[in-house]
């Protein structure tokens, strides 16, 4: 998508031809600055610290940092010591490993001497691929999208609430819950996106804010204990959120928090739906419950960074001094709570058999 | 309740015998500090701008607030004019409303020569009514908790998650929804306490962590989003709050985000308590959906205050620049969500019997 009238993808490869180059996330909203990855230790870092997150993100660079790895050393141990590595970098979405997984399928049978070369060319693949599924599951949204416009009045427009950032930025470009908004809005269809602020790391009003501001989206920073109020006063048509990991029986792993938006819209009656490509979902696990969470650093809870009035970036502490914190990144939403899937294939119901539904491929033998 | 060793109340006469001073809590965690109200304007200026907040404690001021104005000008016209004018501050907390009728019902009789010292006399006891209803409010809380920690292991904490605070500094002393956690504490049962930092004001984060870490009871600060995870993993055992407004079929108004913890707790089996003095019912409305809620400023979303690195208080811009926010400060929790009151007289439904058990005075004439 477009930034200051130029298009970006969120990783791409450099101007050498080798390094690779992502938006470093953790500068947004207050600075745009891109970065280089030139090892394996590079592309770790940056998903460990979040220069990098987004589900579809983490493993587009997970499967370029073994493009680095390999460049460095293509032998069997290489290979062996770079997927776990990159793979431990965090540990809820399941795009890590799929991207992994991948990588390891094409370049394990080939020589040593052929890896590096398949490895950025199938890491260049993926990014392709997983742009595509974007702009499919936009498709796929927009659908639902035009269903409600239909039912208001000329003008008026679709409210969509989401949580966190399953925006372009979280992807390679278009995002999954933002790209079905994108669609409509480029087609004229009225949307107003309220946006969840996401707080501890505020990637709402960070980076989702950011990004359909670019983009010329109407949208209204909320703090996320608004959501349900607005739902209760008929204010929602729609929530549309992304996912980290969906496991078989449809279970949804999401930035913290989904889950009370996703209580809150079944208690209103508001469709609530989660927009995923087929590499998020987790075919091994039967449900959501055994999905590893992440519990990440206090920090993030009792500080806060941002723009002093001189225009320079500071970070303070917020809370009570001597207070302890605790900072759970995700939580479970049961497939009970979520009106529908948009995948690049369609929308299906969130159970095994909607899922299958989509993807036949996945039945067990019987 | 006490801070370095020292007590304190929220609000009390000044040396002076006739100025009113409050703990300013726009400065907490940051700093500690008091301020003299000595006209009704500095009243109405501390309820406004939040530097006094909490039902109780909006109602205790403006009981003040009002013998300020009246020893300015105790005449039937000073009367009627201070009266609207304090109201209009704030508008969803009703105990505001209460205070100031109670006041009108003492003075209006009375020769103008008398209002003063009566206005005086009438806002001490309402202070001290305050704190009496606080402290039953802690004694029947306390039997709730007590049944908990019979079912736990010897030493195993009590985990009680709370929304905003409705602790002592929200009230005079003892506090409403933190009465009977420092009851509990104080009689050796072991509690701990999940804290909602609560955006955008963070009053959680800032003024309950403060509060309970002043007075040594375990918590720990999760973000809005946390709560329901930990529900999900039978890490809640009860949560209580307060309330800002029960209408008479047992609905709660309380700080943005009540809501969408009552859903969780719904969901999850857990039992959700609203505490509250009785001063804070409001018999006049039949449900929740006619309480007005306040829309505050969006600088609360968009900007956070805290402490820089040398100490300073500084206010950092947060969000996407040129993002707007929307910012409404109370949600309404509806009674079938509410496991029950827990009043200065007892604990009964969320449900208008339920009220009337313990208020038989406010059945309507049949």
């Amino acid at each position: 998508m477009n930034i200051n009238g130029r298009h970006y993808r969120t990783i791409w490869l450099g101007a050498d031809g080798w390094s690779v180059e992502v938006i470093d996330q953790t500068k947004l909203p207050h600075r745009f600055e891109t970065i280089a990855l030139r090892t394996v230790e590079d592309a770790a870092r940056a998903i460990k610290t979040m220069q990098v997150r987004g589900a579809p993100l983490i493993g587009a660079t997970a499967a370029y940092g073994l493009a680095l790895a390999m460049r460095a050393d293509p032998s069997d141990a290489g290979l062996d010591r770079a997927i776990p590595f990159l793979a431990a970098q965090r540990p809820t979405a399941v795009n890590l490993r799929w991207a992994l997984e991948e990588m390891r399928r094409v370049l394990a049978p080939l020589p040593s001497a052929e890896r590096t070369a398949a490895a950025y060319a199938r890491a260049v693949q993926i990014c392709d691929e997983d742009v595509e599924s974007c702009r499919r599951i936009g498709d796929n949204g927009l659908a639902l999208i035009k269903e409600v416009a239909a039912r208001k009045k000329p003008g008026e427009p679709v409210n969509i609430l989401t949580h966190c950032n399953a925006g372009w930025i979280a992807c390679v470009d278009w995002g999954t819950a933002t790209a079905p908004i994108y669609r409509a809005h480029d087609a004229g269809i009225p949307v107003h996106v309220w946006v969840d602020e996401t707080r501890p790391r505020n990637q709402g009003a960070s980076l989702t804010a950011f990004e359909l501001g670019a983009h010329g989206v109407p949208h209204t920073i909320i703090v996320d204990n608004a959501g349900g109020h607005y739902m209760q006063h008929g204010q929602v048509d729609l929530c549309i959120v992304g996912t980290d990991r969906v496991t078989r029986n449809g279970d949804v792993a999401n930035k913290i928090g989904t889950y009370l938006k996703a209580l809150a819209a079944k208690d209103n009656g508001v469709p609530f739906y989660v927009a995923l490509p087929h590499t998020t979902i987790d075919w091994r696990l039967d449900d959501g419950r055994r999905i590893e969470i992440e519990e990440r650093p206090a920090d993030e809870v009792l500080k806060m960074t941002g723009r002093l009035p001189d225009g320079s970036v500071a970070t303070v502490e917020i809370a009570a001094p001597g207070s302890p914190a605790a900072n759970p990144a995700f939580d479970v939403t049961p497939a009970r709570l979520v009106t529908g899937f948009i995948t690049e294939r369609g929308v299906c119901p969130a159970s095994e058999a909607g899922l299958l539904g989509l993807y036949p491929e996945q039945r067990r033998a019987g």
